[in-house]
């Protein structure tokens, strides 16, 4: 290994701060910023400090080695595009306000790119004329910009952030899964690599269009994700993604049930109140939801007991926009009565329902009437599903779509996220290349992304303790941590050992700092969370020092020789 | 070194163009577009496709490398900046159109970064308290955004580019200036290493104000800039920078002049008409040029046989914004004779004048009335000049400023800038630390920036030959262009060559293409440039190659294994 420089505390801008940030809420967030790693820019745009910067490049680099080991050629796009490609595959308007847009000089319009599929779809419909010339796939590390609502939890979720994004290109399906494979084999060796527990479950893949799709999660509590996990069968998916079976084989045929019959309900308009008033369990009712879909009244069916998940219907439904109805709208459509809705009366409104509310299944349910309700409300018989979709609330002990063990749920952050997009780019923009049969074949596209600065919230998330950041060894911003602890001979025996670290090209972190106490500099060393610390103290006279493992706590008193050569070996 | 990864052409996405493309002028953008190292996004934005995302690397490694031998701290700050610390600075409104804007979802002002003085000068307000924590060098190499008016030349002069950007932080001048030679003494090595022919001559500051400053410029004939060069003394300064002595020396005394005498001169509005009808040197009469500086009309006096370089009256008056006046100033101003201006009846009219135009010199100009000219008209007795500014266009063969040779003129390419900024932004920012006394001591600052994706076209610029790129060692984008120049001999040949190149840890580029003839293939190689080409071809049965070097265009036959042991040593 080469000499490295030995980075001196005395000149490092990394200002490490005793008291946690006022908006932070995540322990990443708050060890990030106290340990000198970001600083906050605006909501959700950050800067990367030294030893924040180093992490982000290490993190880089172990996604480029095993991008390139999969064939993945490296490039760089443009963050600024313009806004006819996105117009073309209709996301200038479907991410709304995501989306940040501008003009130049010339008042043309432009975006700041939140993903790439519409300019590698262009680039390989220019570079690209043969079948000859596929299987390519392409990746970037690059800045991505997102206009999120709520930029929260400092660079876990920001507005502008590093991205690793790829895209492949086949000309059949065979190939598309194979490339999908192959960054899925990718992926689990750079997770592994970073040092970062992770999952593979299942996602839906939303805004983005396309078939199958898989998510990388890191469990952390802080993750905005939540996934079920069976402990029987090895399933596992991200709510979001959850499907249950159409619950077809319990239930009884339309005819076995009593006719339906409406029922007096006076002060009965929630299901808690409804089942109280009827002696009945909550799951015997159902409960249906008003929502507009792109301006569409709409209801949405589900048994009593369950809740519907907004984002999950929300990704079912997309780029359609979903928004809850407004007194406004009950008041513009006196047929539907707030509080008693029943999908037997609803006319020409779309319904949509939970597997549960399966053909042939009966139900308590709103008469349409005020102070109403029906019960024998029977799914084939009194009412029609227009659309099944998995939109409940997927809670804690619900059965495995798979084997129906009682699935459990955790939280994670998403960290990577792999899609078969198939053609709908490659239709948008005609992609073709001349086949093999000397035909045009419709080009088929898989699109991959690691959040590069997001992992490492994760691994910060994952690996820190009380005491501060705990880095793993191949993403630390250094590998040792010499600290001076004391005065000048605890400080010429620290310049000693650093000085040897790194021309044995060890990069080290050397706490040079004058005027403060050791308590003071091993409070930040622990904080900072580079591996090993080796502190030049209370024995230095005699050229012994302390090396302390930061992650398993333990430490040893050694003479220098001895621990110089266990931190080279 | 470790094992590399063998690029094959057949997959590498980089199709090359015989033709060039339409709107390229210069011999950079030609070829790196021909090569399939960059592609066009829009006016001024480009893709790096894999060959020119490596370069890029190759200069971005070289330049890491040396920040960091002089202590720089790399970090990474956002490109997406808020509009108040530029507001504070001035420069939100003072870059105009240069400036991309944007609003976010709630109608917050945002800026692309162009430069970032103020965002580094917050960053070391918040990190660095006392007088023991400077100096620090701070760098980053990230994407900067301008809006040009004008981009050209491919990836010259693009509105969304690469830069290295650093800034130094002092207590005193004194730091500033050992900042400012570490900078100095790191570029060169810099531009050295990258195998840059470079000049480093004085500049103007412009804009971003402060006071040293100088350029380093790669002569190149497509170059935007101009540098005077002295055989002489070894002066070199832009042209914009270059500065003439008062020519008070040589100048009578106002007094041995004859009285200022008014003659009719019909018909003679152009400083030629003139001369030719007195029978007079242009030399001897005085142009006087109106301009509006921030809308307030201003004369400029130069020799008639000069020219005014607006450019450089633009920079010398910056911030101010310098027009040139139309018909209707002059119609609004009667006592402005358009054709006959001269300064001695200018009333309030502010003089501006070359250092020619010294105190004691007499000349012919404009007599205020139409078809009138006066002569003797004497600086210092008939007209005072209100500020001496060196804003002719500088001519070869001009006397050199410091020994009086004739300078030599050459067009060169900005690669890189260095700047004394002094306490400028220290002092929009309150940016003070505690001093060594005690007492808050004001900062003081250097900015530096190198154009990274320019050196990469001035590089190309000063290395291509008619027949394509020919990259310098460090930063080409492979070491060895191996070229299967036949059938299935030639290929198993070449792969066997490449593989144990790259076993040796050559990174190697393989031309594995089928259907392709040798001669194809060859012009390819040239046209890449990569500084090896190893070519199987016609002696390949009996494992012969040809090794070409292509800067210097020899080619050599010999037995593979020596090859091999040629390159790997």
């Amino acid at each position: 290994m080469a000499t490295q420089h030995v980075q001196r505390m005395s000149r490092l801008m990394a200002r490490t701060l005793r008291e946690d940030p006022a908006d932070a809420e995540t322990l990443s967030h708050r060890l990030l910023v106290r340990a000198g790693y970001v600083r906050r820019s605006s909501a959700g745009v950050w800067t990367w400090l030294p030893l924040g910067k180093r992490v982000l490049e290490n993190v880089s680099r172990i996604v480029r080695e095993e991008m390139d080991a999969i064939g993945g050629q490296e490039v760089l796009l443009p963050a600024l595009l313009p806004r006819e490609p996105y117009e073309t595959s209709g996301r200038w308007s479907e991410y709304g306000d995501l989306l940040f847009r501008l003009k130049d000089r010339k008042g043309a319009d432009y975006l700041l790119g939140p993903t790439h599929e519409e300019i590698f779809t262009l680039l390989v419909k220019d570079q690209c004329t043969s079948y000859k010339d596929l299987p390519v796939i392409l990746y970037q590390i690059q800045t991505k910009y997102r206009d999120e609502a709520r930029p929260r939890s400092g660079v876990l979720r920001g507005r502008e952030f590093q991205m690793k994004d790829s895209y492949s290109f086949d000309v059949s399906d065979e190939g598309l899964a194979e490339s999908y494979a192959l960054h899925r084999a990718a992926y689990r060796r750079i997770f592994t690599r970073l040092g970062l527990d992770h999952r593979i479950v299942s996602a839906v893949s939303g805004a983005m269009g396309g078939s199958a799709s898989e998510e990388f999660l890191a469990p952390a509590a802080a993750g905005e994700d939540t996934f079920a996990d069976c402990p029987g069968c090895g399933y596992a998916a991200n709510t979001e993604a959850v499907t249950f079976p159409l619950a077809g084989e319990g239930a009884a045929a339309a005819g076995e049930h009593p006719p339906l019959e409406e029922i007096p309900t006076p002060g009965t308009p929630t299901i808690e109140t409804l089942a109280a008033h009827l002696g009945v369990p909550a799951s015997a009712t159902l409960k249906n939801l008003l929502v507009k879909v792109d301006g569409e009244i709409t209801a949405v069916g589900v048994p009593g007991d369950r809740e519907v998940d907004l984002g999950k219907l929300a990704e079912h439904l997309a780029p359609a926009e979903v928004e809850l109805v407004t007194a406004e709208d009950f008041a513009d459509r006196p047929d539907l009565v707030r509080g008693y809705v029943g999908p037997q009366g609803l006319g020409k409104v779309r319904y949509l329902a939970d597997p549960r509310v399966a053909p042939g299944t009966a139900w308590v349910t709103g008469a349409n009437k005020p102070d109403t309700h029906a019960r024998n409300v029977v799914c084939g018989r009194d009412f029609q599903v227009d659309r099944y979709l998995d939109v409940a609330v997927v809670e804690p002990g619900d059965p495995c779509p798979q084997c129906g063990a009682g699935l459990r749920l955790d939280r994670a952050i998403e960290v990577g996220h792999i899609f078969q997009l198939g053609r709908k780019y490659a239709d948008a923009f005609g992609l073709d290349v001349l086949g093999r049969e000397g035909k045009p074949v419709r080009v088929t596209m898989g699109s991959y992304g690691i959040g590069v600065s997001r992992a490492v919230a994760a691994l910060a998330e994952q690996t820190a303790d009380e005491r501060g950041l705990s880095w793993p060894a191949e993403v630390a911003p250094a590998d040792v941590h010499v600290v001076a602890a004391g005065k000048a001979v605890q400080l010429a025996l620290a310049e000693q050992a650093a000085e040897a670290l790194a021309a044995a090209g060890r990069r080290v972190l050397l706490d040079d700092r004058a005027g403060l106490s050791p308590g003071v500099k091993l409070t930040d060393a622990e904080l900072i969370g580079v591996p090993w610390i080796l502190v030049a103290g209370r024995r230095a006279g005699e050229s012994v020092v302390e090396l302390q493992h930061r992650a398993s706590g333990t430490r040893e008193e050694l003479p220098l020789p001895e621990a110089l050569a266990r931190l080279t070996s």
